[in-house]
């Protein structure tokens, strides 16, 4: 298991290629949630998510081939490994799902990277590149699976604790698990980390039950960010001895929540981005009278259009 | 002339009311810029600009008639103030001319305001509020031309300072000059403070060319932010004392400053409040080369589809 050895590493590591990103503490009342709430503004990171901490960590971590990386991904990690090969000089491969956002291959495509939209879901495109990596013998940039990422991802738990001492409780979407089992890693319970994920996408929430990775189906709106099929074997650990529970939230409290990240805030994250914040404002996640919350707003790869809200929506 | 008295005593009475907004420094080479630029994400303040800082303090420091306040505004003061006078539990009138975006009528209206769509542009739409204040009784908030109002801007200055101290330079957009009267009131000259308008509402230049605010016909893709036809007098005074220089971008630099915010950073910020970042990009404003540039993004009152590139953009 990673511990703190590997997240400062990697914040070294990291340094001269990762934004520090802003936090904002909202004034009590905002979004009609009482209480105190810091949000890390951790879609503002290059690539538009915290993905470029874990795949920086792990190209610089690694000899690189002439073949240089592949990875698979919904769109954001592959967003990142190829602004991460772009940056050190590396070719890059990736393999994203037919679900993945059109904005997120338009902006693999802007970076140079040599895409390959295969799949129904992540899971599809990371068995697609695992073939071609036998192949090729390029450098694997797990999405989640791996040490250097998940220590890459664990940076963004640090970081918060430097810019928000004496938090009670971090809220932090998962999908394969790369993101809350880095941030896990770091606090190590020192502070109550809360999982968050979609009803559609429930992955690590089946896992803890089930006692192990399980499979299932993932689906709704966040899926392209938040769709593993199956926790990182990896992750799990981690959040087995650290994550403190995992909240479950609709698609609808989803959508709710990144309107109004955009409309009181002018925040414009993606469906999986607005997750964590979606467990507060539709009570998934209640915390008590003097808790201080921490947020974590982790992407923001959306076609900012989609941030209008529909006739239906704007009229309840 | 305001001074930093009359800011400290405003940021005081904002103190419970208003964001400390984030400030996020860029790498070197970002957006192809030389050196060290710090930008302040004003556009997370309430109501989406830095204009709720000075309507809120022009509504403290004052006593309130039944009648409510009165206010004319290209948008974003009309928003400021009408959420101020909500908050505070007071009636509000706001004015606003025709070329106001809907996105800030829109608002405007959400937020319980009785709102005036009339004139052809700011000019305007302060002739009509002012007629009918004189009928109505009601407080005016003026959108640039009371020391409370500059006071309250100038507040985005002196937090500016505290998050990042050492700048050298701060570059500012201004239209009537509330904004930037207020900043460099703070500042006094201990910090460069430049100006940045549109060609085409050249407001500030043309007043400190001929010695005295004159009238200029405002137009363009930021007029309905930066559009005043005439610098306010109080403004005008501090500029003439403590503004350094007043740099011109063409509606095209706005715009491309506009997409590279959003691009390479996911900051929705309207073409008024990108227009300081515009005055870099396009060289209008060349630091030297160890010279630590402040940028205040402002304005965030933008409809999100407008993110997106158009054909022409995308393919140039």
């Amino acid at each position: 298991m990673i511990g703190q050895d590997e997240i400062e590493g990697a914040a070294r590591r990291l340094a001269p290629h990762i934004r520090e990103t802003p936090i904002l503490t909202l004034e009590p009342g905002a979004m009609e949630l009482p209480g105190r709430i810091v949000l890390k503004l951790e879609l503002l990171q290059h690539a538009g998510s915290f993905k470029a901490r874990g795949a920086f960590n792990r190209i610089l971590s690694a000899d690189v081939p002439a073949a240089g990386v592949i990875a698979a991904s919904g769109g954001n990690h592959g967003i990142a490994t190829a602004l991460a090969a772009r940056t050190l000089g590396h070719k890059a491969e990736i393999f994203v799902p037919e679900i993945s956002a059109p904005v997120k291959v338009a902006r693999l495509k802007a970076l140079g990277a040599r895409v390959h939209v295969t799949g129904r879901d992540y899971q599809a495109s990371l068995e697609a590149s695992e073939a071609r990596a036998q192949d090729s013998g390029a450098l694997v940039v797990h999405a989640y699976n791996q040490p250097e990422v998940l220590a890459g991802q664990g940076t963004a738990g640090r970081e918060f604790e430097r810019q928000a001492p004496g938090l009670d409780t971090l809220l932090v979407a998962c999908g394969g698990g790369g993101l809350i089992g880095g941030i896990a890693a770091w606090f190590r319970s020192r502070v109550r980390v809360v999982g968050v994920e979609p009803e559609r996408c429930p992955t690590l929430s089946r896992a803890l039950a089930a006692g192990r990775p399980v499979d299932i189906e993932p689906g709704g709106l966040a899926a392209d960010s938040l769709g593993a099929r199956r926790a990182g074997e990896m992750a799990f650990e981690i959040a087995k001895a650290h994550v403190a529970r995992v909240a479950l939230v609709s698609d609808a409290a989803i959508r709710r929540a990144q309107l109004a990240l955009w409309k009181t805030l002018r925040i414009a994250a993606e469906p999986g981005g607005a997750a964590a914040l979606a467990a507060l404002l539709s009570g998934a996640y209640v915390p008590a009278a003097k808790e201080r919350v921490g947020v974590l707003v982790c992407g923001g790869n959306v076609d900012p259009a989609s941030l209008n809200e529909t006739p239906e929506e704007a009229s309840p």
